[in-house]
């Protein structure tokens, strides 16, 4: 998710929220993991140096704040909340990056190339823990509730991260299982950080569904638009080079709605051999992903979510306020108006 | 923990009510990680097929049932605990043979030898978060207490694991450091595993304390012995190598109390250097931790945790069968008389 647009000022203020908190629970791990956590969290270098480095735009804990807001909770009654969720993506991250086998995050050197694989898989640990840890003590009578949803939503990007390494093997993956993957690894995490914040303070249920539902299609939405960036993005807006998910020959959506598509020979045959793509056979891809339906099914579909997103929203009986900030951070992360 | 003894009725009678629970709870996974998974408990070969083997001792998820019947509850109402501690335990297995690169378990390949280590470390993932999910889902008064006490011994595990590696490339480690280590990476889960169930049926928090006050000493008693069997131990018996820890450099209490001991100049010289022992080098080692005191100091040690586990146990106003079978599952697990 990209940070080139200027922060709407929900997520300043979910900075300033969230960020001290999250500092204190990364800082309450034993001393080896609060050094890598830390690093990991861009607030200091690897000898465990505070830097003058930006901590991240916190989405997700903002989101979480909304949520808090959205049940009529003041702001602080989601923090913990918005720490939990974010102590879980970069859980995620840790081992995602080693699992990938990524060198560079943020423009930095990603936690296990400086720390090795062992204390990264630890610290990736330490974090999911401290997850549980910090949203059960929060004083709040629905922390029971939303930590079960917080675990289901990371069991749920757990199965997204193992769909995603078996369709690396795989030449049949089918629309179906891709959209699934992507609601998994994209859509769970959001949806639960839309809903979490109200989940806390035990908000009504058909409240927590609808902000959940909405997360989830702001998920997807941002899925949609990633991978269409991701094969048709202007490298100087991306800051990745043109056609980069062809090159890498990630099965994302548009790609794998075109290689379910009838005819589909020539682009299973360029895109499913082993042998590196040149950039012309890139070209070539992309090409035959738009003929093959692929670029017109995904930006349908974002705009499907885009829409379904607001309506979830519409039917949530929330102050307006809280509602126009939800939009707000939506449309930063997905570059859409919503 | 050795398995050479006849199984205590305690324990034939905790696989009977748990087992089948944690299938369950592994079965509810992602199919690639619940074969994984299945694998890894040692009910499936790699390819998901159901075999024979033996599912394990089920220590844990013995002592958490005890642990509710200790509280006056059923036996069924601590198998959630069971399955949950359970669970926490064979993610730190799944994740530390990765850490450790060890490449053999109960006699099998490891998983991330057989999966690849992208799978055994997400596999692992799963298991810590459906341990706490599947705690949170117990219809019990104290899911949210037990949750946030199991989410605090795994952090303590995590830690010992931390320092445990921190100790391979240091030549300063305290003794002090070493028991903290200890107490961490062995007490804290049989602390839990003692308590979790009587935690679960909102047990009084003197009971709880005591009873987590006996498992951690049963779980220090056990290491003691573990320590002194890897250096003194019949092969016969332990199933290793004469002197296999010497021979592994491992910094185990014995050798850290010697090392640190007045007169340690040949010890230090010799288990500190990076060459490999030869096998009169480690005879000559085991020899030195002996007259530096090691060897007595442990033995002591292991005695007085025995004896301060004994102790807590009587301090719990318990049923005698409960009691009786705590005492014949430590017993169990120490090898010892207590």
């Amino acid at each position: 998710m990209t940070a080139t647009r200027i922060l709407p000022s929900a997520l300043t203020s979910g900075v300033a929220l969230v960020e001290p908190a999250l500092r204190e629970a990364v800082g309450r791990l034993c001393p080896q993991m609060s050094v890598v956590g830390r690093y990991h969290h861009g607030w200091a270098d690897a000898q465990g140096r505070e830097i003058d480095g930006w901590g991240g735009k916190l989405l997700r804990p903002t989101l979480a704040i909304l949520s808090a807001r959205a049940a009529g909770a003041e702001p602080s009654a989601g923090v913990p909340a918005g720490v939990a969720i974010e102590l879980v993506h970069n859980f995620s991250l840790l081992h995602d990056d080693i699992m990938d086998g990524d060198t560079e995050r943020r423009g930095r050197a990603t936690a296990w190339t400086l720390f090795g694989v062992p204390r990264a898989i630890l610290a990736g640990d330490a974090l999911l823990t401290a997850a549980a840890t910090e949203l059960l003590a929060a004083e709040a009578s629905g922390a029971r509730t939303a930590t079960a949803s917080l675990m289901a939503a990371t069991q749920r990007m757990i199965r997204g991260q193992a769909s995603d390494m078996d369709f690396e093997g795989r030449t049949d993956v089918s629309r179906d299982e891709c959209l699934r993957m992507a609601a998994d690894k994209t859509g769970a995490l959001l949806a639960c950080a839309c809903s979490l914040g109200a989940d806390l303070v035990d908000a009504d249920r058909t409240l927590v569904a609808r902000l959940a539902d909405f997360g989830e299609h702001v998920g997807l939405a941002f899925q949609f638009i990633d991978d269409l960036l991701g094969i048709w993005g202007d490298p100087a807006r991306t800051g990745k080079a043109a056609g980069a998910d062809l090159h890498s020959r990630k099965k994302s959506l548009p790609v794998v709605a075109a290689l379910n598509a009838p005819d589909s020979a020539e682009l299973r045959a360029l895109y499913l051999r082993p042998e590196p793509l040149s950039n012309d056979e890139v070209a070539r891809a992309a090409d035959l992903v738009e003929r093959g339906g692929g670029r017109d099914w995904a930006r349908a579909e974002a705009d499907r979510h885009v829409a379904a997103a607001t309506e979830s929203l519409e039917a949530c009986d929330i102050p307006d306020a809280v509602r126009g900030d939800f939009l707000e951070v939506a449309a930063f992360i997905t570059g859409r108006r919503f």
